[in-house]
């Protein structure tokens, strides 16, 4: 009989499904007694892995299992399991840290790579939302408190730095996909790189010109060295509109196998960066010009809004929860200078300011030169009129990365996009 | 017969250190092979663990071991015996990255936290010369090629990244030593923290104004947010000038229990700020005013020779061994644009510059004001002498961190500390 606490990895299928996990009390309880009565379904549409949906009398489930290599690309290119076990670790703390906003995980299976969690229904991925033109009223507010609350309760403002500094170890472990981050954010877009791919030959002019770009190159870099080397606090790691799933009143963020320590402002900016992009792919998606002027007001009011209910809730949080090792009340509130930590909390947002537009202009770059291509632009069958919306993406990204450190405002960022698209300002 | 592998943590003793490392090879190879032949002596005069010196017919050798608590409180400050762990990793990095500048290991015992290491001799404590004034030509072009070496090897400059974040998650794990300089370095001189203690009542109002500016207080925790969460490159951790054994030839850097990995301006920071104290103390050791004024030239000298031969060997290795992940040939050399790469290495050498005089502030306080002082203050008895020397270590520290972005050159730091010493410029 094998040891059922270590069995060797098999990747499931919609055939074994139901004879390997049909004892699982995760799956039992939640799905129905008799797997024979279990519908399978494998419907993964990203870029790394298996994902079921398995239904049944009494519920529905999603299992996720990691594959030993990038979906995406194949068995060329090998991607450890490992990635199960962070995206695990990574949502049990997102669960604790913002109550309700991750799915719920019924079971982990290391050896397997395999997490039993929560069916969304009926959500939706936000990204088809954007592309299709509709609105989700709570989406600011649910990501703006998302990001405030899991970035402050993940660093040394907030945590016992002994449990941050073993957290930091454990997620240093999640080398090959950040790995894929280093490479295809950061390095990949700026050169010819292999995997590299673009809208061509209509954008191969403003490739040229990018890649010559010595300010925004040595800013990527910079960028990257943040990445790699500003572990403030645990990221998602892959915060774009793929990996948040909707309804009219929810949403939920999904998908954090690329955890890892990194700054405050990298989830912030990759977020943004999917908003604007999303702005700018609107003309590719309306059948009359100024058809969706509305909606691309409203995404702009999003990534407004977004930073907003973020910086307002951090500040609640540096203001109430400030127990970590930083800034403690003994140096400001206990001596009677209550003014000390609000310095303190401005000069901390003015930075996460500054990264987050460095990451969110160099995000919108990647998505357009690099590899991973997002949906509203992709399904753009013309290619002139893609290119056209691609190339106002690249022009804001641009801005944002070089003077990331010299952006007045969300007004600003907000008037230069809308110049951008009415004028095709560059 | 018990396991040789694994036997309990015991304190060496002048008596038993015969007979309990009588037969180890790194011993009796290099002190003799009969350990009644040997002399033995214990010299610790630092602030943690044990430090023998054992001397026999072959030769001599030093045998440290960590102690359950820290020494210069006592067993009621625990502290965990696995820093010798970390020294001895950290002891092994820098000895690969910049031969010949730190102690040979001879044995390793993580059971018994024991390091069998190179007996420096005529080497003497930098610390001792500073304050009796004696000048050691080599030692800026020593500390100034180290810092270089191990900062920048041991980054992402230069590493696999692999092993970069592998050594950053063991690093992670010297939680308590981590904890000493988080609390001692950033916090505890800027409030009536219970292990302070001044020169008292003269600097009484000094430190009363320190402790009541907010520009000061907010800069030493952004400087702890620093130290704690850009792990940059492998620190020393605890490099000031008792941390380095000289002789007029030969500079040897010991005791890096508090390595972690951490901003490359903390370690080059904290030298610094020893030089500039060292120079404020030398009118506390001259027999007639002025008598030093040669010496304290010197100091200066060290100390801008320091920075140059540490940023030129820097620019050295960014042209030569930039081999890791950040800056890559591919986006700058490859693509014909030299430039690129020299505009990265300023910035970053930028970069590191303000780290460095913010760091160098704070240590200068945290040796007047906390637990840990230093001896060519110590040693002066007046204490009305001793403060005015204090106080004008205080007063640059304090320029230096909450300046520390706008330090517009090291001729303009020089001159500052020359003014503030002749002038009593406050």
């Amino acid at each position: 009989m094998p040891d059922s606490q270590h069995t060797a990895y098999e990747a499931l299928t919609v055939d074994t499904l139901r004879s390997r996990l049909g004892t699982l009390p995760a799956m039992t309880d939640r799905v129905g007694t008799d797997p024979s009565a279990w519908t399978v379904e494998e419907v993964g549409d990203g870029n790394l892995n298996l994902v079921f949906i398995v239904k049944g009398p009494a519920g529905a489930v999603v299992v996720k299992q990691a594959l030993p290599y990038v979906r995406l690309v194949g068995e060329s290119w090998p991607l450890p399991l490992t990635r199960a076990y962070f995206e695990y670790h990574a949502l049990t703390r997102q669960a604790a840290r913002d109550p309700g906003r991750v799915p719920d995980v019924h079971h982990f299976d290391a050896d397997q790579a395999l997490i039993v969690m929560r069916y969304l229904s009926p959500h939706v991925i936000l990204r088809k939302s954007l592309k299709a033109g509709i609105r989700h009223p709570g989406l600011p507010g649910h990501l703006g408190l998302f990001l405030a609350r899991t970035l402050f309760r993940g660093s040394d403002l907030h945590m016992d730095t002994a449990r941050r500094k073993a957290d930091l170890a454990l997620f240093a472990g999640n080398v090959e996909l950040c790995d894929i981050t280093e490479n295809l954010v950061f390095s990949d877009p700026y050169f010819a790189a292999e995997l590299n791919r673009h809208t061509s030959p209509q954008l191969d002019d403003a490739v040229a010109a990018l890649r010559a770009d010595r300010d925004l190159k040595v800013a990527a870099q910079q960028l990257k060295m943040a990445f790699t080397a500003k572990a403030e606090t645990l990221l998602h790691g892959d915060l774009h509109t793929g990996s948040i799933m909707v309804t009219p009143d929810d949403s939920q963020v999904i998908d954090p196998e690329f955890a890892t320590y990194g700054p405050f402002g990298f989830d912030i900016g990759m977020l943004l960066a999917n908003y604007l992009m999303a702005y700018f792919a609107q003309a590719g998606h309306e059948a009359t010009p100024a058809e969706r002027d509305g909606y691309r007001t409203w995404l702009l009011d999003v990534t407004a809004d977004t930073w907003d209910v973020f910086a307002a809730e951090f500040g609640r949080l540096w203001r109430t929860e400030r127990t970590g090792i930083l800034h403690q009340a003994s140096l400001y509130e206990d001596q009677g200078d209550r003014l000390a930590a609000e310095q303190a909390l401005h000069h901390q947002l003015d930075a996460i300011w500054a990264d987050t537009w460095g990451f969110c202009g160099v995000e919108m770059h990647r998505r357009i030169l690099g590899l991973a291509h997002i949906e509203e632009f992709e399904s753009i069958d013309d290619p002139d009129i893609r290119a056209a919306c691609e190339r106002k993406a690249l022009v804001l990204g641009r801005h944002l990365a070089v003077n990331r450190r010299q952006i007045p405002s969300i007004a600003a960022v907000r008037e230069l996009a809308e110049r951008i698209e009415r004028e095709d300002l560059r």
